[in-house]
Order: C-alpha cells, then sequence, then structure tokens
C-alpha cells in the first residue's frame, strides 16, 4: 500500500476524480496536464459527474447530457465554464466505473453526497487504493460528536486518506493564478504522489503531516469568516475590531483543535490551509458575504439569505458553527469558545450581530495563562519522574523538563489549584490541565525555584516557566 | 527599579507621554481616563508637544499654539481632531520638563525625532525610570546592521523598555472601537503597569515577554503590506495571491526574527502584534495603499506618491525594505529572503511589480527543510551529549532529545552535507544549522533510527523526528 510498492507494481497507476463541481474541474485542469508528464501513470483520468439534463439556458448544448458535453466539447459548461479541459479527462456518470480501478482518488463531491457516495463504493474499490479528500466541512451525525469526513471514509473504504486543503478559489485557479495550498497525508510519501499530479508553476503545494489540523482549519475557518462578515455589516470596514475578530478566531480553531483533536501540529495553522486560507475568507468568500448581509439585513433570516445569494445552497460556516455548538454544549464548553459560540446563536437569532463584540470582549485569551502539568513515569528514565509543563495552546513544544518529583507536587498544588479540567494520575497521564490563572510572582517564583540548587534537572530546562507561560493576568 | 519598589517608594509615580501626534493622542484619552482609578498615580500626566504655531487653516485657533490650544481647549485640533482629551492630559513643549520627573515614559514620537529626542534626554531623566516605545519602525546608522528602536533607546538612556505593538489605527482607538494590542516587557510586571494604565474595556491589552519580535513584527509587516498592495495594484483583488503573498511574508518576518534576533519566541507571531496587525496593514493602512497605487502608476516614482498622498512623509514599507536590503545583501542573505528582497527592488525601480510572483513562486518555504543540529556538552547530563534537533523556523519548540553520540554525528553527516550557514563546533554551541533538503525515505530512516534499540535515549522522545521535520521536498 506504500507508494514505493505502487511504483514496483506492474502496469499503469490510474487516478479517479470523484466529483466534477466548480472545484473538482478545476483541478482536473492541473491533473490532466501533469499526468501526460508523469510516465508511471495512465493518461486518461475518470471524472465522476452526476449526470444532469442541461436545461434551456445552455443555448446549442440545451437538452444534452453533461458527460456527453465535457467529453466531446471538453468544457464543463455548468460548473466551470469557459475553461478547456485537458483531452485526458473523461467524464463517468457511474460512480463505481469511475472508480473502481483507480490507485488514487481524490474525493471532491458536495459535503451532503458524501454519505451516498461512501455506500455506493464500498467494497467495490482496489483495496491498495490511496484517497484524498478536498471537501471542507465536519461530519457529526451523532450531533454530540464530531468526526472528520477524512476519518469517515477512512473508516467506510478502508484505504489511507490525505487532505489538500488551501486558499483556493477554483475559479482562481483555473485561471492559472498565483497561489498556494496544503496537502497533508500522514505518509508524507503519499502526499509526495499527489503533489507531483497537481502542483504547476502557480499552484504551489507545500506537503505536511498533520492531516487533523488541516482538515480542522478547512472546516473552522468559516465560523470565523462569517464573524468577520457580521463585523463588516455592524460596523463598516473597521480593519481594527476585523482583525481582532479573526485572530481571536484563529485561536478558538487553534484551542478546539488541541483540545478535542490532540495530536496535530500547530504550525499547521501557519500553513496555507491554515492562515492562508483564513484570510482568503475573511475577506473574500461567501461566508464572509452572506455575515455582512445578515448583519445589516435585521428582518431577514438566514434562510432568506441562503436563497437569495446562494441559490438555496446551506451556508457552510452556519453549519459548522452548529456542529460545533451541538459538540460543545455537550461538553459543556461553550464558554472556552466565545466567538464560536456567539456565531451560532446569531444564526439562530438568539444573538443581535452587534452583540458580536460584547460576546468576545472577556475572551480568555486576554485573561489567562493556560498551562498543564503531566506526570511521566517511564521506566527508561533512571533520574526520576520528568514533569512537562506547557502551555495548553501549543501543546508538546514549549516544554520545561525537571526531574524531581517534590517540584512536580508544588507545581501541581500551585498550579491545579486553579484547575479548571480533570485530574488524572498514572503512568504517561496528565495529572491534569486547564486554563488557569497565574500572578506574574508567582511566575516569578517558580521560576527562581526550577533554577534553584533544590531542583536536579536533568539536562538544563529548555526554556523557564517564565519563557513557557509566556500569557498575562487580566 | 522594580515595581514593587516603586510601590513601596514614597509620594505618586508619574507618567509622561513623549510625543502628541496621533498616536500620541489617542493613547492619552486611554491614560488619562484609567490613571483616574490609580490610586499610586499623580493625576496629572505630561505630554511632550513638538510646539507649533497653528496656521490660518485653523480658524478661531489660527496664530495660536499647538499647546495652549490642547491645554485650553483639550483638544489636539491638528493631530486627532474631534476629540477631547482628558482635562489631566497637560500639553508641555519643553521634553526636558515634560520628562525629568517621570517614572513612566511612553514614547511615541515620528521615527526620525527619537534620535535628538535622546541626545536631549540623556542624563536628565530619572534613573529609576521605566519606558516603553510605541514608535514602530527599525534602527540602523550604520547600514550594514539593524538594531531595534527599543535597544537604541536603553542604551542611551539606561532605562528598561518595553514595546506596545498591535492593530491599532488611532483614529479608530479614539473612537473607541474594539481591538486588541500586545504590550512586551521582559519583566511582565512591569507591562502589567503599563496594561493598568491603558486597557479598556474596547482596548485590550495581552502583556508578553518577548519584546524583540513583538517590535520585529511592528517593522517588519509593514514590507509585506507594501506587497499586498503591489499585489492589488497588479492583479485586482485576487484573493487567492494576496492570501499567498501575505503568509510568505510573515514566514520571511518569523525567518528573520530567528535567524538574526534569536532568543524570541514563535508564538509572539500569533499575538496582536503579530498576524493581527499584519492582516490590518494588507487590507487597510498607508503601505497597501501606497503599494497599490505604484503598482498601477508606472509612470510614478514612490517620492511622486508619497507627495501625492502621505503629505511628502517617507512610506515606512519602503524604508524598512531598504534597511533591511541592506543588512541582507551584507549578509548575503538576500535569496533566503526573495518576498522582502522584491519589494525593496520594486521600490527602487529594479523590478517591475507584475515580477513580484516570479520572485516568489521559488519561495524556499515550497523547498525546503528547515533543520538544525546542535551538540550538546552539559556536565549535569550523565548519560551522554544530547542532541537537539529541530526546525530552524520554530527554533527550540519542536525538539528531539536523543543522547547518543553516535546519532550525532549520523545526522550532522547527513544533515550537514547540505549545510549552508557556518559550522560551529565546542559545548552548547550550534553543531551547524541551515537550510537542508531531506527526501523522505531519509526522515523515514532517521526515525527508525531515533525509535531502534541502538538509541538510548534520556527519556522517551518528545516528538519523532518525521513530526519535527514537518516539511516537504519539491
Amino acid at each position: 500500500m506504500s507508494g514505493s510498492k505502487k511504483l514496483a507494481a506492474p502496469g499503469l497507476l490510474k487516478v479517479c476524480i470523484v466529483g466534477s463541481g466548480n472545484w473538482g474541474s478545476a483541478v482536473s485542469k492541473l491533473i490532466g496536464a501533469n499526468i501526460i508528464n508523469a510516465p508511471e501513470f495512465d493518461k486518461t483520468v475518470k471524472m465522476y459527474v452526476f449526470e444532469e439534463i442541461l436545461d434551456a439556458t445552455f443555448g446549442e448544448n440545451s437538452g444534452k447530457k453533461l458527460t456527453a458535453v465535457i467529453n466531446t466539447k471538453h468544457e464543463n459548461v455548468k460548473y466551470l465554464k469557459g475553461h478547456r479541459l485537458p483531452d485526458n479527462i473523461v467524464a463517468e456518470p457511474d460512480l463505481v466505473v469511475a472508480a473502481q480501478d483507480a490507485d488514487y482518488l481524490i474525493f471532491v463531491l458536495p459535503h451532503q453526497f458524501i454519505g451516498k457516495a461512501l455506500d455506493n463504493l464500498t467494497g467495490k474499490i482496489k483495496p491498495s487504493a490511496v484517497g484524498m479528500s478536498l471537501v471542507k466541512g465536519l461530519y457529526n451525525p451523532e450531533k454530540t460528536n464530531i468526526r472528520l469526513l477524512s476519518t469517515v471514509i477512512t473508516d467506510k473504504l478502508k484505504i489511507p486518506m490525505g487532505v489538500l486543503m488551501g486558499a483556493n478559489v477554483a475559479n482562481e485557479v483555473a485561471d492559472g493564478l498565483f497561489c498556494e495550498t496544503t496537502i497533508a497525508f500522514k505518509e508524507l510519501k503519499q502526499g509526495q504522489i499527489f503533489k507531483k499530479l497537481m502542483q504547476t508553476p502557480d499552484f504551489r503545494i507545500t506537503v505536511i503531516k498533520d492531516v487533523t489540523n488541516a482538515e480542522l482549519c478547512g472546516a473552522l475557518k468559516n465560523i470565523v469568516a462569517f464573524a468577520a462578515g457580521v463585523s463588516d455589516g455592524v460596523f463598516g470596514e473597521k480593519t481594527n475590531t476585523k482583525a481582532a475578530i479573526i485572530r481571536l478566531g484563529l485561536m478558538e480553531m487553534m484551542k478546539f483543535a488541541e483540545q478535542f483533536f490532540p495530536g496535530g501540529t500547530p504550525e499547521t495553522f501557519l500553513q496555507s490551509c491554515g492562515i492562508g486560507d483564513l484570510v482568503t475568507s475573511c475577506f473574500g468568500g461567501r461566508n464572509r458575504k452572506v455575515g455582512e448581509a445578515f448583519a445589516a439585513s435585521p428582518a431577514k433570516t438566514l434562510d432568506d439569505l441562503s436563497k437569495e445569494m446562494l441559490g438555496g445552497q446551506q451556508l457552510q460556516g452556519a453549519r459548522t458553527a452548529e456542529e460545533v455548538n451541538y459538540f460543545l454544549s455537550h461538553k459543556g464548553k461553550e464558554k472556552d469558545f466565545p466567538l464560536f459560540t456567539a456565531v451560532h446563536q446569531i444564526c439562530k437569532k438568539e444573538m443581535a450581530p452587534n452583540k458580536l463584540i460584547d460576546a468576545i470582549r472577556q475572551h480568555p485569551e486576554h485573561h489567562h495563562f493556560r498551562v498543564s502539568v503531566h506526570g511521566f513515569n517511564d521506566e527508561r528514565s533512571a533520574a526520576g519522574k520528568p514533569v512537562f509543563i506547557y502551555k495548553n495552546l501549543l501543546q508538546r513544544l514549549i516544554t520545561t523538563i525537571v526531574t524531581c518529583s517534590h517540584l512536580a507536587t508544588t507545581l501541581a498544588k500551585h498550579l491545579l489549584g486553579w484547575e479548571e479540567g480533570i485530574l488524572y494520575f498514572g503512568a504517561n497521564e496528565p495529572l491534569g490541565q486547564g486554563i488557569v490563572s497565574l500572578h506574574p510572582d508567582m511566575v516569578d517564583a517558580i521560576n527562581t525555584y526550577i533554577h534553584s540548587d533544590k531542583v536536579k534537572l536533568n539536562g538544563p530546562p529548555l526554556i523557564s516557566i517564565g519563557q513557557a507561560i509566556n500569557g498575562t493576568l487580566n
């Protein structure tokens, strides 16, 4: 199932694009052109197209099947008008026929069609296939839980999955305008193969390993973009206020990822899938636009505006805000995410748009240190129990290592006095974590303690607590 | 000189605002109001005002001194028209008289007046005073070196300095619109005192310790904002391309800070002084605006546009790009910062604005792993030499700790084969660092090696190299 095994296999590797909307068609331009120069690949790329009969507005094509038009005129006249698709892109209306022989599957269907497509594909694709999802959004059929779409696909089809997420407006990519994107694969090598299929001089791809955070970025940024639109609608283009909303939104995205999907790396939020896409969405994009209109039109519901502005399509930011809110309220964590929570309440008309600022004025970002204390009982370490102190936000990144169990006790006592979360004990499990308030005097005291000869350090501290807990009291 | 000693001293603490332009006047509104409720402070706040006689355009105030108008009408009619300043803000035209008794000095002068002001103040202020700079920009009288203004002030006046930097348009702050900002002080306690003087329900302050990166953010973001303006001028409002420019600009800001001003923390770039201010500047702000006009008007020089659009004032982004370019070219590092370099060349008409994308198409961000290998010889560590492997970008954050000198040798050999920088040896000094290309196979090999029983780990690896080197090959 690894890339190198594939390369050694006889025959040519096949690619299938599952979906043919605006983004899928734009991506087919890249892949169709690149694959010509990739000798290990079959030159024909099948693209699954949900069959439609074109209506009277399509002139000479009216009454024809969309697949027939794509395969004869090499243009997706409905979803990517004016762009010639490469001749080796072959539209196929039968999903199973399109996908069954593929070694590489690229999922780029509208969110709501994924479930049915997976039902159809189960047991019908190559067991050795590898997939990549371009679909933005979360998956929470049970309301109280949230899953990543890539995980849902892996569970259903039993294939490894990566994602492509970035600051990419489909029409701009199709026009060949310069942009960046992020591919995330647990196996970097798989990501490199998809990069080879898609990168051009104007479509610059960085491959990372952190699928989870990349996918979360793609979904959560739509909530922030809606909030940015509300800011535009309420305050006009006041850049200070909007910048604060965008930044606090990013902080909530990072906190959400870290608390509920641990194991990712915070630098992912610095990739194109993170701040790149966030900036694009907060200044362009439909979520911002509808957010602005919603704030400026108190008489209208979101459904009204979706009908007027999106042809009835559900607004992704509002749906994601609702899914996230179900999840957060189930966990009792709504107040830790005041921006996410406010967006949901605004969408539901439970909060007036001009109250958004009141909701984030006392944001935890301005109030608290975030600290975790972990007890770590590792048999290979003879010197005692190391204690890891780090900011919750940048979990596993800013680390002070000491090996004195007395210090562990002292710190746990001091820090966990303000503890909000659950307290765990046991080898390699957190002693506790939560948002704590810590007076600067205490930071100084702990620092002095760490650097005193009372503490036997297992090597020098990499960073002192004063640096690690780089925050503030209100 | 510490805050607690000050609090114990007899008499009330005095604050002086050194400067009274647009931003200084806006800040005086916050301080004048807050200080009323701070019992340890003298209620009178002196504000140094560069004396001017108001001309005929000032109606009933024409012919009057600016200080006289401020002290009688409580309005800075020239630089913050329409806002009443608190009655306890007292304009003072003599810099030494204004500053000599102050315990807390807030520097908010135009960049070009700092040098002369420091000459005047040397030896004239309280030795126990503490200062904070709101001035954005770098300081490089020798062209080949770059210094932070806060460092220059400390060296000259021998007082500890912090900075306030954030996404703050002066008029929006004066209007009481919601925004965030960042105060950075090595001694958090000092920062807390300034926070107390300035925070309001609509001006939200986070105090951090990392003065260096906060100040660098305030200067370097103007280069990126100019590039964002060029993008607007060349491509119109194409959000994909602009998002890529902003993100790559942020990456260069972080790399510049890390390479030339080590010791800061990368999270500072996530504060208001970082992405907050960057976003504000790339969508609003004069650097963006002039960049756009410059790209759209090939016949005009930057001087022409400065005259037309800024009343002849020098554009901060262009000046900073020039200062940074002198410095980078002196170090032979221009090619590592293609966006910064391109902005300078565009400003100098050495590059056409529409070539900006060509300059960043092969950006190092899309090509390389950044890796450092440090040899660490610590007497307290009995187990051998720990080796620190981390991404250059997030120096000291992502760390693999192993204690096998054979591994150190192997890694140094593998990694430093592509080494670009200088190779150091010695206790607690880097073995070498630089941008290296690393094939995914090698990442796998190193990972396997680290986790094999050939390596004696001094505790479990916090993070494996595959996670640490979370990058890609082109």
